[in-house]
């Protein structure tokens, strides 16, 4: 099958990624830059603006049709900007505009970088052949995205499948979003940190105090971590359960440093969704750990840019 | 425009409603039965049955298309089975399979009666006009659906947008479906009766303990009332920002007893929903109460029924 290429954006609080990206997800050519994330927004975009010029110094770059953003949220896809919360240059800057102009005016396809990892996830990844799946990160923050009906559902302004906040303990503690309660504020990684130290975990010698340290204390048996883990599970079942029982997904996939963290993380999580998953159509549904790399944003961006490309069909992306 | 008819059933644990019901939404014959919900299943079926053969009897039925049903749920529409709570002798019940025999084997759609109630809110009602919307219905249970991208999402087996057993409370109060905090045994009108009650509210000289009469007692000022009422609001506002947060929708419609309670309920919520809702791209979200009556039920199962059938568009349903 000749399929053309597209090009791919990750833009984060770190890093911006570039690639071309063929037909099949497999990356033809690369360019990255730090983010100057504390600097002003032009000078933001002068690195976004360095990664695409790499790309079209390739000779590749003009079998390319389309680019794909995938970015730190949120993002308003309608409006064709973002203000990404740790860019604070960027608030309702005009990415998509700039990004065209600087692209020669090739189409330019804007999604949240939860929604990213979706695709990519859903196109070549864990939930391949899933027609209804929750995708997640858990890390230093807990997003996600959603598959319905076989595609990709980024809503109206890009920022679908937002799990991170939904609020599953309503009188709960205060979270940095307003509300209350949400699965981030119990489940991310330094919140399972946090409320390890609370209840009185200590690091080793090294002084670690990652979740990752204390998912090594858990997998040792250290009660306090064990728990600490069980909470995030249970705070995850939860969201997951309502995200199933809201949409009917069959599946959910988890990424992230927490999701890396192996049965420490899973074995409590598969036990809370029997607890909170318990309506007949939602009994099924299966939680298993994501299989993109670090490579997830560009090939789920790649993906939002080709199924909006007239020819292109990306495996029902 | 010239429309076809579809036949409808709204089958719940008290009435089997039926009518033949045109392209505009309009009911032009009618049946209805008691469902002898104590009975066993082949009892129930002749009830249904009794009501589709007066349909059959009109001299319309030569133009109906289609059969849609809206059931009590869960439903599995995938295999075109029932298992209505309140009807035990339907349990996996080939309904799907017996109307479709008993109507000469027009095309049967089959939903859940949230999902039904939605459809019709979407073609005639309150979220007419929204490309992305959940409907509730708040009353002795709380159900609800769900329209995403200007479509009906019943999901594959026909109950997504089940709202009531979404927990909200994940160390909360046990609910009768397995999990604990559901928004149901928050808001439902039996729990915002039983929540007076246990927290000192007394009924007036003719003893109604009904969430109707809490409501009246909330407008004359018993604090106790009010009360209740704000934490159930509370609970739903948490519910409609999880969806709103997941699924990017505009607006959530209010229907059911409960949704009658005008301000008492209306006003707690809207301001609840500001401290749930906090994300910039669920910020907007209206809430209103429904606009359809008694017969949204038969209206949405025909939608469904009508969107199944070529050359007949239901108002983008």
């Amino acid at each position: 099958m000749h399929t053309d290429l597209v090009a791919a954006l990750d833009i984060g609080g770190t890093k911006i990624a570039g690639a071309l990206v063929d037909g099949h997800g497999r990356i033809q050519a690369r360019a990255q830059r730090a983010t100057p994330a504390r600097e002003d927004g032009e000078t933001v975009m002068r690195a976004v603006e360095g990664v695409l010029g790499e790309l079209i110094a390739s000779p590749l770059w003009d079998r390319a049709t389309a680019v794909g953003i995938g970015s730190a949220g949120p993002v308003d896809a309608s409006a064709g900007t973002v203000s990404p919360v740790n860019v604070p240059g960027w608030r309702d800057y005009p990415l998509v505009r700039r990004v065209r102009a600087a692209a020669g005016d090739l189409p330019v396809e804007l999604i949240g970088d939860g929604v990213a990892i979706t695709a990519a996830e859903h196109w070549q990844g864990a939930a391949r052949g899933h027609d209804n799946a929750l995708c997640m990160v858990v890390s230093t923050g807990v997003g996600g995205g959603l598959v319905l009906n076989g595609r990709l559902h980024p809503g109206p302004t890009g920022n679908a499948g937002h799990i991170g906040h939904i609020s599953v303990d309503l009188d709960g503690d205060p979270c940095p979003c307003g509300a209350r309660g949400c699965v981030e504020r119990m489940a991310s990684g330094p919140n399972i940190a946090r409320r390890a130290l609370d209840d009185g975990w200590r690091p080793g010698p090294d002084g670690d105090t990652s979740a990752a340290a204390v998912a090594a204390a858990a997998r040792r048996g250290d009660p306090v971590a064990v728990a600490s883990f069980e909470r995030a599970a249970q705070a995850l079942a939860a969201g997951i359960a309502a995200t199933a029982t809201l949409v009917e997904i069959d599946i959910a996939v988890i990424g992230g440093g927490v999701g890396k963290a192996g049965d420490v993380l899973f074995a409590p999580l598969r036990k809370a969704l029997t607890e909170y998953a318990t309506l007949s159509f939602v009994q099924r549904l299966a939680v298993v750990p994501a299989q993109m790399g670090t490579d997830a944003g560009l090939v789920g961006a790649a993906a939002a840019a080709l199924s909006r490309t007239a020819g292109v069909t990306a495996a029902g992306v």
